[in-house]
């Protein structure tokens, strides 16, 4: 049988709320923490089968309905040409700020685009039973970009928003190209198995409606548009950008995400019946316990409807989260009145 | 004569738009990095000569219409029994999250609060001459809450939204006690002299709108309610809050701060005419140079009526902001054509 998150991106009505986690293979988990012990977040993530059994670890502790490939935003980044290390999050030794800089991106081909995630993918496809999907992961453009110009994760990633005050033309070039990059990974990804893909905007925040529509959005229609006849769902994750919502709301994917500050009614009501939204209980309210998590997830299921709703956190998993507020929120998913 | 910036918040007609610049006393002036190299933070904001001094720095280097107290959000907190250390931000020793904990919180005098704030206010203002607006500041309930029940700077707070979601009642308790200590600190800061207060409420953003209503815009009203009879007008401030924005803007503060996301003509035309809005340059375009601050401080200009906007950056200026650029925003201020 189709499983059930992709019967549920397709629009079909389902026996129940399809339900992960974003970020599920983590830190909260002591049989990543065991591993991670023995090897760098580094060795995880270049290693196929240790990524492969990251990927499966939380599907052989709880009934979730995806598994997500383990990967990282910037995995498909080296292909430009440009390696990555980790301090803890993406460190990018020359960053991208010059024209010079922009015209030395690789032009890569497709196997050459993170194989050791593909690999994965792959591996992790294999292992599954046909009732758990299979998540491809991409990064947007623009949360690639912060990173590629800002060099590192910083607070509002000034230097790229600088580098656009100053020349927006060459801003948008190196998006084109990174559009390009994730267009042909997704494909990738997609004939190694994946059943749908979540595109991660994490950084898109920073920008005003105004810079976001001229800067950003014509790079996600294109993304949208060249993804399209790979015939796999979409869902689009924006974050930390509530004056975005609507934009991307208004965007060809399947699926929207948001986080937790987002009312998912209000966003039904807006978006109509036709895409299926994603989330959103705040991962802080499982650091409260499983009662506190129990509330909280009884309260969205009784304000969202359940037709297009696929069940998650309105942000990664918190390395915190205790494993009892998941096994808490999985029940409350589950026990829900079948319809 | 009146400071421009006290006749455009009552809503007087000017000869041309005030300017001040959030974190105008700081790293990136090179006579603050001189007085650090010898006096650590916590010193120069304990000693009132000193923060006296750093207040005064930028208003000796360029013709601002403000000065504003070199202060921190935490500086009342002491007053509640909790010392707080600065690595580099706010620190708490000892966390705020249980009822005893909130009980335990000190309910102090007036002259028990922020003492050398208040007299390195006194300082600025017999400095000043009469054309300079002389700033109180302040944080907003929440804000002061999320590093006291974090313990320090975390993003997102979650220990604060966790709190939150196990014990509402106890966190609108917290919440009440700081809006009193607030109102309290606001009633010594006009007294020592200062001609008006800008309240900031930097991690609001991390809430619903659903549960900042039920949460922090009660005690919003009551600080603004309590302070309206000192007679100063009152600039609220909100932060990388899109969504939380029309809430803010409904609130009775003579003015309303908001960030570089917000597209003030849009919110000119929320507000109505009698509110004073105040911002909102990007920070970030600063670190592109005079040229490309000149082009977006005039694009600001030519986008935001002059009657009722006071010029600002949308977040504090950066420590990497080349002083060119400062200048280069005052010139463009001052050389609008007079109305």
């Amino acid at each position: 049988m189709t499983p059930i998150l992709l019967r549920t991106l397709r629009g079909e009505t389902t026996e129940r709320r399809p339900l992960w986690i974003m970020r599920q293979a983590g830190r909260y988990l002591p049989e990543y923490r065991a591993l991670r012990a023995k090897h760098s977040f580094e060795e995880l993530s270049r290693d196929p089968a240790l990524a492969a059994e990251v990927t499966l670890q939380p599907l052989a502790r709880f009934p979730l309905d995806a598994a997500i490939i383990f990967a990282d935003l910037m995995s498909p980044v080296p292909a430009l040409g440009h390696p990555v290390k980790f301090d803890p999050g993406p460190v990018i030794a020359h960053p991208v700020r010059t024209r010079a800089d922009v015209d030395a991106l690789k032009d890569p081909a497709l196997d050459e685009i993170a194989p050791e995630v593909i690999d994965a993918l792959r591996r992790v496809k294999q292992a599954l039973d046909g009732k758990t999907a299979l998540l491809g992961f991409a990064g947007a453009p623009w949360s690639i970009a912060a990173y590629m110009v800002q060099g590192r994760s910083s607070n509002g990633f000034p230097a790229l928003r600088a580098l656009a005050a100053q020349d927006s033309g060459l801003v948008f070039e190196l998006l084109a190209k990174l559009t390009e990059l994730i267009v042909r990974y997704t494909f990738r990804q997609a004939e190694a198995g994946a059943d749908a893909v979540q595109f991660f905007d994490t950084w898109a925040g920073v920008l005003s409606l105004a810079d976001w529509n001229r800067l950003v959005r014509p790079h996600l229609v294109q993304l949208l548009d060249a993804t399209k006849p790979l015939g796999i769902p979409r869902i689009m994750f924006v974050q930390d950008a509530p004056h975005l919502v609507p934009a991307y709301a208004d965007l060809s994917s399947e699926a929207l995400a948001v986080d937790w500050r987002e009312d998912l009614a209000a966003l039904r009501h807006h978006v109509g019946p036709k895409k299926t939204l994603q989330g959103n209980l705040d991962p802080a309210v499982l650091l409260a316990g499983p009662e506190a998590t129990r509330k909280a997830a009884r309260e969205l299921l009784s304000r969202v409807a359940p037709q297009g709703h696929i069940v998650n956190l309105g942000h990664g998993i918190m390395p915190e989260a205790p494993i009892a507020s998941v096994e808490a929120l999985i029940a409350t998913v589950h026990e829900e009145v079948k319809r």
